[in-house]
């Protein structure tokens, strides 16, 4: 346990994911919603994985200052200060230095696992073992650690790592954006690519390095003003770092730039949940295919997904792949083909009733 | 307007129409919504089409006993006396005799138009003109009158009135029920066939003897308690009456033995507006064939009806041929061609919950 008092979490939960509209919305968005029916909502489960090999007073939550609320309402385990929040959302290096700040101090030594609040994780225990390995690994080492998943099949929404060696830790040799379909397979058939699956692990020490190296400007904006970080100062000085830092990942940023990046290849069941279809992959099927409460009643129907509040009567017939989402103040019935076609509906519906149902 | 004092209206308003579910329920039904999205139910729609030719006073609403409230509330110029309570529905004959004993006392002069309290008119003027020539008819000759209407198209779902000269008002020489496509084109090509509306004009002293001569059973009940009508007494009465009474239409039990029985052949613009697809064909449509209020927002879809409450957003991408109607406690996903199959839809709704949602 004294190992434990030095490793920190810090979650990542920033987004306003808009493919789960209507039942993510900006005012909540998904990793505050249970969309996988669990009884648990994303960032509890985020937090509930992470708990037995970190202290509770040992995480941190980076979020936008709208979700503060949100986020000490579901993890009532955190204090206000483990709540750090952005002004305005800058991807992941400002948020992730900003997280390095706030412990440069008090924590010289920490070491830290970097996660999304949104993501599913099927083997959870086999996900302990694989980050508490990372943990000592980094521990020993100057090394920015990132999870790499053994791809199942050759998903052409998730970018990849090529790494040069088969062990279970290995350098990364490139990281790969999102592939087409015949790349997928031939990252498939080499054997070498693992899906990223942007959880990364590393010291303290290290990642403020590697962000003084490959983000200066970023690393400078954070330095000028690190002693204004774990006093009441810290908000103005975050508000001002936020309003004119770059808005950069810490993949492009400062992993495909540095030289002492590992990956450890997994295999614990990863989804990143990001649509409604990944879902409706993930999720259990009745033999019609569908993913439909027992009290909907379907008729001729397949391939659907359907989500509707609890108390209300739905009956659908003769519908084939289809999402369908009714909520109280939004319905949308659309093709499982089509859902990348949800953020052109959100844009266009910006326009309408001041945006109230975005 | 003398002439107008023996005048009546009865508005068969029993109707526990399950076709336009989830719109209408058991608790309300069809003939007090709005459907058509006129701004005016469809009782008020039938009360007001024949108010400028039947005084206030003159109408009866037979209806059940469920939605005497329903009825007074819609229509507050009647009185609560004008508003007979089935306590159970037994189809038009003995709802029809009810009226007619109602009457028989005080107004043995009555002429009447019998009308459904949910059918659509287009041209009410005409429709006006056309039940003042009947009620001129049948002051004049012991005759029972329909409405038929001059058919536009060979409809499998009206039953049919065979005449036997074409004459704008003359004798029924049959009458057919709904027939097959094939039946029915040959009906429109015979050009002496005309859609049963089930609309009846014919003075009181006509349908009392009609009901004794043909169906006997019926009058006698009612006439063994005629003293009664009109009285405090009156509803016991109809209570007991109708708990043995037979469960038969006009149609079957008096208009098809009868031997005077006329039909004035109409050409006002009806429909019974029946089921959501005869709803969707009356409806005017946008250039891709939808039934849609503006603020629903439709990708890719056509010839689709689509009903959910003003507050709501809804999206539908890519739907062809539907009707999805959402209410704040049930929604319903069915292509247009299988809407007959919304009754089993119910039926088997009728074992969940309780029935609540039916």
């Amino acid at each position: 346990m004294d190992t434990n008092k030095n490793r920190f979490c810090v979650i990542m939960a920033g987004g306003i994911g808009s493919r789960f509209w209507p039942a993510s919305r900006r005012s909540l968005p998904k990793q505050f919603l249970d969309i996988m029916g669990t009884g648990k909502t994303f960032i509890r489960h985020t937090f509930e994985r992470f708990a037995p090999i970190i202290p509770a007073e040992n995480f941190l939550v980076v979020t936008n200052a709208a979700y503060r609320q949100l986020v000490l309402e579901q993890l009532p385990e955190l204090s206000t200060e483990q709540v750090l929040c952005e002004p305005i959302g800058r991807n992941t290096a400002p948020c992730i230095a900003y997280a390095a700040f706030r412990l440069k101090a008090q924590h010289p030594d920490a070491v830290m696992v970097v996660a999304p609040s949104d993501h599913y994780i099927f083997d959870e225990e086999e996900f302990r073992r694989n980050i508490e390995s990372c943990m000592e690994f980094v521990q020993q080492r100057d090394a920015l650690m990132t999870i790499g998943i053994r791809p199942s099949r050759p998903d052409t929404g998730y970018g990849y790592i090529q790494t040069d060696a088969r062990e279970e830790i290995a350098p990364v040799a490139s990281f790969r954006e999102k592939p087409d379909l015949q790349t997928a397979m031939s990252y498939l058939a080499a054997g070498n690519y693992l899906w990223n699956a942007g959880i990364f692990v590393w010291s303290n020490r290290t990642i403020l390095a590697a962000l003084e190296r490959h983000l200066p400007e970023v690393y400078r904006l954070f330095a000028e003003r690190a002693d204004e970080f774990g006093t009441p100062r810290e908000g103005k000085a975050v508000g001002e770092i936020f309003a004119v830092s770059p808005s950069i990942s810490i993949d492009y940023g400062v992993l495909e730039r540095a030289d002492n990046v590992y990956v450890r290849s997994s295999d614990f069941g990863w989804n990143d949940v990001g649509t409604w279809g990944s879902l409706y992959e993930l999720s259990p099927k009745d033999s019609d295919g569908n993913v439909v409460p027992e009290r909907i009643q379907t008729y001729e129907t397949t391939g659907c997904m359907i989500k509707a509040p609890q108390e209300k009567a739905v009956v659908v017939d003769s519908l084939h792949d289809y999402i369908v989402v009714d909520t109280p103040d939004a319905l949308m019935i659309c093709p499982r083909s089509r859902e990348q076609h949800i953020k052109q509906v959100l844009e266009d519906m910006k326009q309408m009733d001041d945006g109230r149902f975005v």
